[in-house]
């Protein structure tokens, strides 16, 4: 019989190997995405945040280079295929619940990874004094 | 008469008000949340990864202290409320077309921000030998 106290029982377990195995088990939100963090191997800037599906992970892991999926374009993104701004994956962390990651790259061309021609897309700043209402460019 | 030329020359005026304006405005996700990443004032180190929603982030700005939805829970999230590892929000940035925050924070308590008792959340890292199937404790 499967009680109240089975399932707690397995619940629990789950969630140790999940926070505390060895196992990588990604967790793909309902959208079928996992948030990434990519951040540059020379200094540890934070360069973007995007998101990958199993496929963008999977071709990722197979070949060095950042693939991200593009939730505007609705397509794999191999970073920097156009604008010659490859990652190279030097690291990738998940964290406690597996639903994230961090991806230590070093980034092509000029190291960048904006659009916008900046090194990072983490250009501005609120201004906490009128309640972050404006940004100022750092 | 609103002509296609004018719908793109709006969509533009709006993408450039985004990600080259001083005003901020937070795009939320459809699931009514922002992506933030909170680093350590200290050293850099990148600690979680979170989500706010508008109250969260409202509250946030207010106090100065980091406020998340728990997406578990379902609730606005004061960052250390049962910990003690409250966050001092030093700064916050916004991406290119503002849907990721990070927040520069200083922990209190043992400065650390993972319920699992370790600083990071992001403690294992993967074997990229093996494809990613395993994970190492860093």
């Amino acid at each position: 019989m499967i009680d109240a106290v089975t399932v707690d029982s397995a619940k629990a377990q789950a969630k140790r190997e999940l926070e505390e195995g060895g196992v990588f088990l990604p967790c793909f939100g309902a959208d079928g995405l996992v948030v990434c963090v990519a951040r540059a191997a020379e200094d540890g800037e934070i360069l973007m945040v995007a998101y990958m599906n199993a496929e963008a992970l999977r071709l990722t892991l197979a070949t060095g280079e950042a693939h991200y999926w593009s939730r505007s374009r609705k397509e794999i993104w191999r970073k920097g295929a156009t604008s010659g701004q490859i990652q190279k994956v030097i690291e990738i962390r998940t964290d406690c619940d597996q639903d994230a990651l961090v991806l230590t790259v070093e980034a092509a061309a000029d190291g960048g990874a904006c659009h916008t021609g900046r090194r990072s897309c983490f250009y501005r700043k609120l201004d906490m004094r009128d309640g972050g209402r404006t940004l100022a460019f750092v």
